[in-house]
């Protein structure tokens, strides 16, 4: 019997919450968790529909993205997911979408503003998008340097990715992250929302200012700071 | 046996019409509703997503928003409905959620203009959007000092509460309200719509004119004064 | 024995049509059909909500809004169908909601441009927009001369009520009709469809031309002409 | 027995993937599938709602888009199946909607241009929008001639119907098509997501440039090239 079985679980309940949260069209997403311990993460398989994926059909991979057991192929983006495991030591999943309005962001180039607190509930800057890739590392391990590129781009900009679990790889989609799966999927649903609003109050007052500091500090804090009193403890 | 049962029933029912009027994602949400004889209101707990909330863990607190009956932290935003509650003697029930589109227009600071009858079936003004808090407010009581942001709003403007049962918290969300807890996310629902109608009416015709006063004033006495005709009596 | 059971029931049904073809919220709209045999009309009863509307709760009118059978209130537009119903000898029923995007069209008091072929498979003009009344209409017997209206409109643009079947009444909503209720709601679902469409396609393109006539002849023709070969005979 | 059934049964659970994915509004809609060993088609009668089509409803049309079996009218747009079966002999499935963006940008008279790897999962260029037909071509053999209009269009920008299995035309609608009749369901799906994200990102970023020839090649080739590695093999 498997020793990943009850990773395979969290791997695919996490999946499922994609096509149940409305975040993916087909197949266009994917959902990892990783077993430190053991050194592996579970992924979705490749192309394989929502409405057909069973628990069984999980891979088990390792941080270079070597298949260690499954019997189909994993996500494409597999080689991404292997690099931020990687490199991140605290992070426990990571989702993948193309939802409509994150992935239109990204599509434009450009960071979505702070505007409200049902960002700042989240993080405390601006969705960043990461340009995309320089032309060789295209033609390079491009799933590899996809990595790199999110990676890069929240270095560049001081960003801890223990803070910030979401970025917009430009031209592609978003990829979100936290301490498990089902919180990386949940990070996908919220910033598909502020990608909506912040379309839709960029559209209603193009001079729309972005959130005053104190507003940003306040919620993120009663909501991630020592003294945080949102939720149960 | 606890005394607030009632209340609490209301209370839950109320706060599940929120996800089924697909009014919130995940917790951002909650529903308030008073019982005057007893000096308390019952409201969600914080965090607690709709999927998994039972009536029986509404939490009952007083009018300083202190926790009377319950083993779960109320709402994080409870101290804003305990000042409504203790301020405006004639309202039943308070609902917060952060809607799509009436969120969208309160993150533009904008007020929603009235452009239609649907509009002023409800009210005979333009919706108002506070402004954001000044920071010294924002740091000290946050939620209390939202209630008075809204109260101060309506007063600064010479608007009643029992006329205007919906505001914008400018860069948060949107705050209605009403005679019991079901009206008050009936109202969120309708402000909802009319966000939503008034984004579009407003690209299709960036010169759309305010509804004439006489439309204004027909639709809403026909649904509220003293000779109103809709509905049954 | 009521002798309007079969009126009745199929006023029931065409109103239910509005919630699962989402073209309304709460109470937002109603649907009536005509017996002119008997010389009455069947309508949805003012404010009650579809989820509890009940066959037996439709109120039977003539045709000058009286009410001939029925316990509860007609809905508050009844002299609107009632107008219409009277001065229109060629149509079996009237439906009329605040769906979104007709909705805001009418707020912006613009018709909807004819731009593609969805458009011309039902009428070969631009849905026309009534301008709203004059004050001394609307503090007089308003929801009748929100008939006129609509019958002006029609009549100065030299349109026939056979021809076009949707009017959006200024600075309120869609009007629909037909040959029977069901048909009437029928088109307020393609209005909202064209409505929307109308509104993107504006917005990708604002020099977006009026449907060419020749396109427009022939789907018109191909479904309504005497040579239509759209559907089954 | 008819000797199509397979055929049959295969045009119509595609015909019903139509609704369930949200890409029609009543019959405004169809799918056909090719049999080329008896050369003939299935394809969707015309006018019959989803919700009461059955499977012995399909209608079997040969090459000319003369009925062969069924005791229907085919649907109207046979002419256009037709012409493109018997042009294009590697295809075996046709679909055609009114989606919401697709129609949109259709009536809109543009392309829709690549702007992310979405879109270039599927194709390496802009979505085509075919012009209008001159009148003479709509005067005559209107639907045959809707078949010549995307022949032509994809002949005269030098594309691959193999390549390129999407295309709209202009002031009407998008045609898609793939190896079988639910491959070209799924490229309608894909086409209104693409539609639909290319509207949200260039009204976020006017100057959104095209994708740059590095990814569009790098995303094609991962799922489409001799080296793909998308999906199971």
């Amino acid at each position: 019997m498997s020793q990943y079985l009850s990773l395979k679980q969290e791997c695919y309940e996490a999946n499922m919450l994609l096509p149940e949260l409305n975040l993916v069209l087909f197949t266009f997403g994917n959902v990892s968790c990783v077993d430190r311990n053991q050194g592996v993460f579970a992924i979705k398989p490749s192309g394989v529909p929502y409405t057909k994926l069973k628990e069984s059909d999980i891979v088990i991979c390792d941080f270079e993205g070597k298949v260690v057991e499954g019997k189909l192929r994993p996500s494409s983006d597999t080689n991404t997911h292997a690099l931020l495991f990687k490199t991140w030591s605290d992070i426990g999943g990571i989702a993948h979408t193309h939802s409509t309005y994150a992935t239109a962001w990204a599509q434009s180039l450009m960071d979505i503003p702070i505007l409200g607190t049902t960002h700042a509930d989240y993080l405390t800057v601006d969705i960043p998008c990461a340009p995309p890739m320089k032309d060789p590392y295209i033609q390079g391990d491009y799933e590899h340097n996809t990595g790199f590129q999110i990676i890069d781009c929240l270095q560049e900009r001081g960003l801890d990715y223990q803070e910030v679990e979401m970025i917009l790889v430009g031209s592609h989609a978003p990829f979100t992250w936290g301490k498990n799966a089902a919180k990386a999927v949940h990070n996908s649903a919220v910033l598909e929302q502020c990608a909506q609003m912040a379309y839709i109050s960029t559209h209603i007052n193009p001079q729309v200012p972005r959130l005053k500091e104190a507003l940003i500090k306040k919620h993120f804090e009663r909501k991630h700071g020592p003294d945080s009193y949102y939720g149960q403890t």
